[in-house]
């Protein structure tokens, strides 16, 4: 009984994540659907990405993802049906797979959704997550096979990744993400910190030196710390606080490290 | 193996929804549990009216949807189960039904929650939830039959619903939802459009030319535009941006749309 | 089947859920994963322990509750397994299950999680919901015995819980919880109302009469009343308003009533 995870932005105000479980349930009535999240920031494919290309290297072989964070829907943009590392991957094609796609490895099959047979009736211009997306995901999860989805498409959208620069002790790069306790985690392999400390300079303002820990409990209660993140990346935290509210720092922002 | 499915407007905060969990599982451990929301927003029984109407009508027969939005607990209101178009709605008499019966067509049969072998022995004066509703769904998904609950009742309370009004090229209704992306769904139906532009006066003030596009990627980021909304009524939305700030709509706020 | 619950202070914009939902599946493919919340306020042990001590009794013997707030990861602090009352419960020792064990009875047996065979292969500092705990309960989910999974340890650590202190026809505790609709749910308990009104004073200022109402529905909107909570204990309400804003109550602020 395939397993049918729902990653999207839509929050849970509204009901259109319980009309996709609706639609794919009335297609499937023993699909198993688990949430991963509705709170990726609205029309953050960026944010999408990242969140996509943690999660799903974990999970097992068959599972289906279906991700709908679509700024661009109803437009020229086609809709996706990717295999990598034996799952699936049904959204746009927007860019928000690529970091899962690489973390999976291997070479990806790219699939355009368009055989109407696995649609809803009417398409809308606006909600392709009900009348695309999920009937997909739906028919994909009681056993139609991948190739009678559409044709393979040579090419796809994939996000730039800019990968930090180091050079001697000295790092550049970007903040990746910032999560609900305000952590922010950097795209600096922390492998390279060989000598302490730690200078961390954001947005080009003047480095603050942080005491390296090996974990959150190492640091006093409202310290500055800096620390391997759970993914092997440069972190900023503040232990029982709120970091990146503390040094101003937001995703994209430049951040320079100089170890020693 | 039923389907239970649950909306309340508890939040996650608080243990009442893991509890009405408990509560359903130890009665029937094969139940499959759905969240649909636990967002409605505190006792507004028009968003929930308006959830459930929107997404319940997707769903296959046989679904049970427990719903818990109830400022009325522990006073004169009865407990609910009705059947509609092969589902089962279980809550509170207060309207939150009104539009998915509607929506699920035929003669609904209504009965009164009041069997005591299918509610908790104690019943408290301030969470039926756990008491009362999450008990009947359990029953009911193990098979129990529906008429074991209760009498039917001849009556129930549905809550008004204005239509839009609309005279030659002019058509006055209201704000029915706003989403989580701020866009402002009103209770004009999208069909009346035939000449453009399309002019949108919200509470009385002067009326917004807006230009009518197809889907969101028609539009630049900023721009205030109107579109066809998903079930079908005329949206007003800012591309990237939040249209209810821009505009100060409000769910019930009066609108008028002249078109050409 | 063996139903796994998930209980977290993660939120859902990061990934640190949707990962541990995956390494979950992919040790065990057929788990039944469900949400409790993962709305804990940030590292708040206090908000775990009242949370599962609320709902976790309500579940069916043989569930397994996954609970990870764990403020001090990495540190000194042991990852258990208990089994209670018929349940297992797996998280930090750090007190998050003191309720929980009391509510469900007799005598727990913990154990500390430290068979490398049941862990990820390396274990971070900062992640081990996803390298220690989930793995635990997918195995624990698949037949593998608890004790296989590590020693009995004869202490833990458990939270220390004041209780109201009541002389005469006075009370005096605290604020155990504030809900998402602002009531204030004290730790005095309500069979001890024999006579009205209700006196109640928070932190120490002047009291407030308060009128005693069955349920909601008994009171005016916008009047300040007190009631028996679902649980048993004095609760603190405004009808469709926010009780906590209104008399700036705070979890674990002195309470002080007077009957009569």
């Amino acid at each position: 009984m395939a397993l049918v995870t729902l990653t999207t932005d839509f929050g849970e105000a509204a009901p259109y994540v319980a009309v996709m479980k609706g639609v794919l349930l009335a297609i499937h009535p023993d699909a198993r659907l688990l949430d991963l999240t509705h709170r990726i920031r609205p029309q953050d494919v960026a944010h999408a990405d990242y969140f996509l290309g943690t999660a799903v290297p974990h999970f097992p072989p068959g599972t289906i993802h279906l991700a709908v964070v679509d700024p661009g829907v109803g437009g020229e943009r086609k809709p996706l049906l990717i295999e990598a590392g034996g799952q699936f991957l049904i959204g746009p094609d927007n860019g928000i797979f690529t970091r899962t796609v690489h973390a999976l490895g291997g070479t990806p099959t790219v699939r355009t959704l368009e055989n109407p047979q696995y649609r809803r009736p009417e398409v809308s211009a606006t909600f392709h997550g009900r009348d695309v997306f999920a009937p997909a995901a739906a028919h994909l999860s009681r056993g139609v096979p991948p190739a009678e989805f559409g044709p393979v498409q040579p090419t796809w959208v994939q996000r730039k990744h800019t990968s930090a620069v180091c050079w001697q002790n000295v790092c550049g790069g970007d903040v990746q993400f910032i999560d609900d306790f305000g952590n922010v985690i950097t795209n600096i392999p922390a492998d390279r910190v060989k000598e302490l400390p730690v200078h961390v300079s954001l947005n080009g303002e003047p480095p603050h030196p942080l005491r390296w820990v090996r974990t959150y409990s190492d640091a006093a209660p409202g310290e500055l710390v800096s620390l391997f993140s759970s993914d092997g990346f440069v972190e900023i935290a503040e232990v029982n606080g709120n970091a990146a509210k503390r040094v101003s720092a937001a995703v994209g922002m430049a951040v320079k490290i100089r170890f020693g």
